[in-house]
Formats: C-alpha cells, structure tokens, sequence
C-alpha cells in the first residue's frame, strides 16, 4: 500500500457565510487534505502541531480513518491555530477577520520514523522553512513531493519560498498567485516560468472556474462541478489537494496520466466539501456517492468527435 | 446539405487592446458567426443591413467562403452600424466609446425565398422584434432555432424578449446575462429557470473560463482552450456561435450529444478569433489548423477513470 504524508495545520475555523455562521469548529489544511485522501486505500500520516485546547474527539476523527497522528505534536498548556473569516454575497472572495497562529507559529516538525520512507509527500500551505525541514528528513528520495502555498509566503518569505520550490515536483497555487509569482499574466506563460523554478509539474486552481495541470508542452483541465448551491469554500482547495494526492498515492504511479486522474479525484472531493460548513459533508461521504459523482464528472467532459 | 440562416449585424469595428488599435475594420455579429459557420459543408445565408459606406470587398469577403449574402440589404446613402471600444489591460473588460446604430437602428430583415426553409436559425444579438419578425418569415419550422442576447435587451425590451425566448430552442448567453435574466446566482438554477421561459437548451458563456450547455437534468462543460496570449477578444462569442450553428448543421442532428460536440467546436473556433485584431485570423484559417487544435482539446479535457 503506498504511504503519503501530509504536512499541514490543524486548526480551529469560524465561519461566517451569507447562509450563516458557525462557532469554533475544525479546520485546517492538514484536516482537510487528510479527510480526503482517507477515501483511497492508502497509508495516511499527518505531521501538525495543536494546542492542548483541541478536542480529543477531533483527532479521533483522524485515526478513526486510519490516518496515524503520532506526528501530531500536543503542545503542553497551547492554544491551537484558529482562524475566523467571512465570506462575501458571492462566496469568490472574503475576509479574514481573526488570525491567531498560537501554537504553529513555533510549529518544529518531527517526521515519525516510519513516513520517512513515504511514497508521496504532501506539503500543506506552512512558512517555507517548515516544508524545508520535513524535506530534509526524508529518509528515501519521496516519488512525488506535491508543495502547496499562498501570496503570503511569496510577500514575506521569497527566498525561503524559492528553496522549497526548486526541491519538489509538483506545486499547486492559485492562478492570482500564479500571476504574482511569475509577473505573467499568461496562465501558460506563468505555468512555464513556474516550471523552470523547478517543479516539473504545475497545477492552477480557480476555484469554480476548475483547475489546469500543466508538463512541458501538456495541459489538462479539470471543470469544477456546476452545484446548484456552494454552502462554504473553506478548504475546497486542500480537499482537491488530499484527492489528487491520495489518488497518485494508491494508483503508486507518478505519470502524467496518473495526475490527470488525480486533478479529476480531487475536483470531484472537493465539490462535495463546499456543500456543507468545514468539513462536516467531508465526514459522512461514501464511497458510492464519490463514485456516483464521478460518473457525473465524466458526463460532464467527454465527448466523441470524429477528426478528419 | 444542412442550410443554416444566420441574422446579425455587419458592422464597422474599431478596436483598441493593450497591444495595439485599429482603424475602422469589418466587424459585426452575422460576419463573425459567418466566417465561423463557413468552416463547415453548410449552406450559408446571411439576412443583415448595411450603408452604401461599407466596402464591396468586405460583403465579397463573405459571398467568397460560400455565403449567400442575397439577404444583405444595402441602404442608400445610408451608413453602416459602427462600434468603438477600448478593452482593459486583462482583457476581461472593455469600454465602449461609439455606438452608431446608423441603418441597423431601421433594420426590417427579408428573408430570402431560398431560406425560408433553412433547418438552422441562428438569430444574432439584436432587438427582439427583429428576431421575431424572421421567426415569422420561416416556411418551415427550423429543425432547430438559436437565440443570442445580451443585458440590454433585458433592460430596455423585457416584453419583447421574453415572447422570442418562449419560441426559440436554444439560448446562448453569457454568465453575468443568465444571472440577470433569472435572479439566481447559481448557473446551475439560472440554467433551469430558463429552461421554464421556453428554451429546451441553456448555452452560458463564460469567456475564459469556457461554456456550459444545460439540457433537463443534463450538463456538459468546455474549456476555452488555455492561450500564451489573447489578443483581441472582440467577435469571440460570435465565432463560438458560428461554430457551434455551423457543425450542428452539417451533422443534422439535434441530439444532445451533436450540441455537445457543437460547444466544442464552437470553442475551438473562438480560440483562434482571439489570436488576432476583428476577423484577420478567421479569414486565413485552414481546415488542418482547426483539426489539430481539436485535437488539442482532446487532450485538454479527456481521461480515463476506471470506476469501481
């Protein structure tokens, strides 16, 4: 079975949407990217840091799905990250009203032993240096390092930023950070660019407007689902992160058709995600309706046109 | 041989985008959707109104790729409609800063006796009794009628609207549009609402960000095809019109699956529009260009997902 470690925070979320608003429930990129993943057969790890405020349940959540939370560190009489943001009328855009960084502001990973040898690694959006030093002990060479990140690392953080991004294989962003990372307004010139950075792979994510994988001269593109109703985005974007990682992760096949599915898998999770508040859709999803829903995915984007 | 009767304008464009302006070119939503619909073993006519200004060779432009331009009326001493916009540095947005309906603002459409019977009606954005009045003239029903409009007529002509929606089979219009018409944010219920109004097939236009068509409970979703540079995007959603009116007459099918293969087509086709100024790449396009980019989207949107 192929092992994938996921880096990331867990976190307390509040949310305000134009549909309501809940208290402190769980978040997270790591919560979210491993909830997803956790619907392939995989061997799942989470390497975060909480504080000793996080409920026991939470993480029960996890390893109730099989994802080994030893690399969860509980820090002694902490807080744990919380975040409260919300949304605008349109759900494209919002505000984020609290940040508290608690305990992951002194976040110092410690990779278990046994996801030193893991297949895939998945770098959840951190400070650079965090992903650095889980790269850094790594036993074996991962087939596949995926990097998540965001406009913040790029403003504060660059050339800690340019490290972690010449050292993995395939970075997920969103296509404004695409452009400001690249000062090419061009998604394929700005995918280009991005690749002489050094990772071979470049995934943009547009929210609704779906998510382009580019390689050398290939492109694939992945529509969002069209739901009649989106509820809360809140890690709509880790969720496709989990589904294209966990995907790679049990296929055990890094090709470019193998990506392509993955952009599918994870398009597919995290249409279910936005449905509900935080990860409460994420939490009850079956297999079948995942299946079902890629039926959809399919009827959506295929089509047979004879060429002459 | 399929006969599709297309009704639009000609017109006088001037265009200016961050790359450069032009004088006063051929423009107008008939000679785009022609130029497009030309791509495809159709019979062409075009039912529109010109001025005595507007130069022969540009009608020659049209009757040269097949088109029967018998139903262009030329009006003496009058002048041709004229349009004159400025698009922002992200091409998403433009400023119009001419308007002269000149002798469209008088336009009494004559369909041609040869016509009368054409199995596709592609009625172009212009003001709804225009668009009834040929509705009117046909002899036959049309195998299929499509419809394109824009905000305006929903703000100044609601009534008459409304009545040429209730009798045509497809509407195309652009995502902010289909908001408007329905008051429904979601594409997905604004789709459905209008499918109450009279059309059997919803077609949303999304720009960049590709088209849907929305039939009962069924989806289908193209891209536009990810480019290194836009150029100009002036004329685009007419080619996709073009494009799509053009192949589904040539097949002679009305199926949902022949108006699938038609929004591809018609994004294909949009895709090279933009690469120059008005209809300068349409005019040299060749048949192998077309086919290799169809191959290209493809690749773009095809996977294969084993489902379990």
């Amino acid at each position: 079975m192929g092992k994938l470690l996921i880096v990331g925070s867990i976190a307390f979320d509040e949310i305000e949407t134009p549909f309501g608003k809940t208290g402190k429930i769980l978040g997270g990129a790591a919560t979210f990217i491993g909830l997803a993943a956790s619907q392939f057969k995989v061997e799942l790890g989470i390497v975060s840091v909480v504080g000793e405020d996080l409920p026991k349940d939470y993480l029960d959540l996890l390893s109730e799905r099989g994802v080994d939370i030893s690399g969860v560190e509980v820090i002694k009489g902490g807080k744990t990250f919380y975040w409260k943001g919300k949304y605008h009328n349109d759900l494209n855009s919002r505000d984020t009203l609290i940040t508290e960084l608690n305990t992951l502001g002194e976040f110092n990973p410690i990779v278990p032993e046994n996801f030193k040898d893991a297949d895939v690694v998945m770098l959840g959006n951190l400070h650079p240096n965090i992903q650095l030093s889980v790269m850094d002990q790594m036993k074996v060479r991962p087939k596949l390092t995926i990097l998540d990140t965001m406009n913040f690392w790029m403003n504060n953080t660059w050339d800690e930023l340019m490290q972690i991004i010449s050292r993995i294989d395939v970075i997920t962003i969103n296509d404004e950070e695409a452009r400001q990372l690249t000062e090419e307004y061009s998604l394929v010139k700005a995918a280009a660019k991005i690749q002489e950075m050094g990772p071979k792979y470049v995934v943009i994510k547009k929210g609704e407007h779906g998510a382009l994988l580019f390689h050398e001269e290939n492109v694939f593109f992945a529509p969002a689902l069209p739901l009649e109703e989106v509820f809360d985005p809140t890690g709509a974007g880790d969720t496709f992160a989990g589904g294209f990682a966990g995907y790679i992760t049990e296929a055990r096949n890094v090709s470019f058709e193998s990506l392509k599915n993955g952009i599918i898998q994870g398009s597919n999770l995290a249409s279910f995600c936005v449905e509900r508040f935080g990860t409460e859709r994420m939490l009850d999803l079956k297999k079948q309706e995942v299946n079902q829903r890629l039926r959809q995915f399919k009827e959506l984007t295929q089509f047979n046109i004879e060429l002459t």
